[in-house]
């Protein structure tokens, strides 16, 4: 289904093939060698092509779907329509990622250097990286094998970037260790200065920023996002990371493993975040303060102060979601009463 | 008046000319031959000018002006200075854009593809397209007559951009169909991946995203926003929206026509969002929500709910605007009471 | 400790040449001559290296550091370790960014021109001046000496910038005078057209705009930021001005001498904001206002009425910061009575 100018597909895939890569158990699936063309939600699928269920919200979708086969939670096996090759696990959308990066596997580099990059003779290229044209890839720079340094990105001197990265289109990066399989977004600024000066009535006086960024494996950072380099510590984001378009995060943040930072989201310099924290869209998160693992704060909140482990906060100034929701309801009745 | 060094002035125009192309009609002008030689706002304004007044907050300026001629409303007539030439319309502000558009029109390709742009030899490009320094055309993208593809710019493989476009400096473009007469901004991002992934305690999988961006004619989108293309259905954008900076669109979105989506607005996947709808700036739209045919959003409010048509809708949680003054004004009311 | 792949470093500096230089008053310093080898925090300083002690939160740190000098407050002489050099200021901060930039200069143009810059022949270079592969300078541009112009930088026909300068990879410049010493950050836009058109349901006509960005001497304006050219009138920043990442600024907006400007802020057309003004993160500042001098916005807040000078406000609406803590207190009782 997916347009051939912009995607090429791999397959088609068995049933016994779907089966052992997602990881999951065919149900009502007479021929194990039955093949499946493409992936696709619900409501487009047809007889040839894999889809899911996960949200509830789309129990119609699924019972009213011509899907010829679908990843879904075993609970949900005798509400399939007749005939549907079910794939059941406890996680159908991750099993959906993993068949449909089957059939549209992620890019990688295909050992191609433009005559139009232009590239440090210093510089270090792993085996099959690519660079398109455009790309200036800095002094002793190091870029592991099978990276994409997409058109008109810029890579400073000294940069090290791991195995299988995609650094998209007009992005830079500086003063950075990147790891292995990360995902650098179109725009995306990494490694400039951090917001540093010593303000006063005559000036504001720039103070050197001394530290790097330094980014774990497995880390998406999205498009126009900007990661300001250190003061004199790093600026860390640990393995697994989740960055959205137009978030800021400033000198000398630390974030754990396998956060998940929603689109303008905003970190103050020197906060420290811990694991698989997820702040939603808009949030903005005062400087120098502690996050605990797990915590979850709301969409336009605003945090002012440390938020313990498995903690969830909204409002501004943020406060315990459950808090939050009665100021809403209070609020909503202090204006019936006035009227 | 307009510095020379960045726009050259055409005209001058004279009264008959100037009323032919703003449809508007001339009062005070016993000579239809008059020539004016450029535009200007009210205060700037002396005798060769032409300039417009449209809020009232503005009557004193008016009152006062030298300039030579002026848009106005049939019921300020009698308010205008001695000798100025008038121009009645219903719409002064508009008349003013197109006399402004005729005296400094806006740029199309000069059809000069310069020799240190890289554009693929599968490319087809229009009459008079003009591609400057440093941009990168992809294999199989198809450029609209007239349109301009601006200097160290990126056009991903299979793009399609319609006729009379500007893609500006830097700004990316992938997966994506855009119509004609379209604005795209520097450092635009528009076609990139989703912020689509399955989570997960052992890792977040990235599901492909293989959608588009769909985009109408006459839209503008504004410097360093983001347009991230559907998972699997669409990012669509109708005929005559006005997009500005630092919008984040997410994935599956899709806007109507003629809509307004003001600085720092984010639109999260999923949302669908009627005709010539109005988003203030920085307010946050949560994913999967219907939002009805001219319904407006005050700045920074947080819509957590769908909002019907002719709505208009404040605060974070949005609620309607009556109710949103009315919490402001209770709250100040408290806080009065504690004293 | 800077990393020597990112940081080169000058030095050592005599105890005498750094309080001649820091404008301090050595104290504990029995031989002047004595040398130091570079700068850091005070947690990971050792006897070779010159600290800094500003924020008393980190007093511990102070009493217990083994760095061999420190920048101090006289009233803190009696707290220093044995034996640790001391120079005495009132503004530590400022005498570290000072010596700190002794050790780590700010970089200046090395009079280079790469062969892969694309230079129109009428563009007028400075001494000194340093153009890095990819960027692009336009026709009667006038740089000074020793302004860098980074990869993939895009300086459009006409612009003018001052002497000092860096532009930064990937950023964008048109229609625009730039003082001296000016940063641009990566990915900055500045001079691309304002939001400005009359809307309508015929489809919203778009207004030329006719005026520049101006911005005066020692300016910083962060990464991925945008700044709209006037609409007729100019946008002006003034000098000493900083600006952070993602920050939206709007035509016509003039902002005064020494404004602090934090990640994310967006300030709407018009709006004319006064000398030292600081708005904290996220903050939005509707068009059309006046903000007086030395004003202070706190962090989201939504300002919608002008400001006096020296006021501090806070909340969404704004309301001076006094009444706006009151309204969180009274809120947060509110819920409290009704549990």
């Amino acid at each position: 289904m997916a347009d051939a100018r912009f995607f090429s597909r791999k397959g088609p895939f068995s049933v016994a093939e779907i089966a052992a890569l997602t990881e999951t158990t065919p149900v009502n699936a007479p021929d194990e060698t039955r093949v499946f063309q493409d992936v696709s939600p619900l409501q487009n699928a047809d007889g040839d092509i894999l889809s899911f269920f996960d949200n509830r919200k789309y129990l119609d979708a699924f019972v009213n779907s011509e899907a010829g086969a679908c990843f879904v939670r075993p609970e949900f096996v005798e509400r399939a329509p007749q005939g549907m090759v079910l794939f059941t696990t406890k996680d159908p959308y991750r099993a959906y990622a993993k068949a449909a990066t089957a059939f549209y596997p992620f890019e990688t580099g295909n050992g191609i250097i433009s005559d139009n990059a232009v590239i440090d003779s210093s510089a270090k290229l792993g085996k099959g990286v690519q660079v398109d044209a455009g790309a200036v890839i800095g002094a002793n720079c190091e870029i592991g094998d099978g990276t994409i340094i997409a058109s008109n990105a810029v890579i400073g001197d000294g940069v090290v970037i791991g195995a299988g990265c995609k650094v998209g289109a007009n992005a830079s990066i500086s003063h950075s260790l990147i790891g292995n399989l990360c995902l650098i977004y179109p725009g995306a600024r990494i490694g400039q200065d951090g917001f540093g000066f010593a303000m006063g009535p005559q000036g504001h006086a720039k103070v050197p920023q001394l530290g790097r960024v330094v980014i774990g494996n497995d880390v998406e950072v999205g498009s126009n996002s900007t990661i300001d380099r250190g003061a004199g510590p790093d600026t860390v984001i640990g393995n697994g990371c989740r960055i959205d378009n137009l978030v800021q995060i400033g000198h000398n943040v630390e974030l754990g493993m396998g956060c998940v930072v929603v689109s303008q989201v905003g970190i103050s310099g020197s906060t420290r975040i811990g694991n698989f924290v997820v702040l939603a869209g808009q949030a903005g998160i005062t400087g120098h303060l502690e996050i605990g693992d797990g915590a979850k704060v709301a969409a336009q909140s605003g945090v002012m102060k440390n938020i313990g482990p498995g903690e969830t906060v909204g409002g501004s100034p943020a406060v315990p979601v459950m808090e939050y929701h009665k100021q809403t309801v209070a609020l909503s009745r202090l204006i019936r009463k006035k009227k």
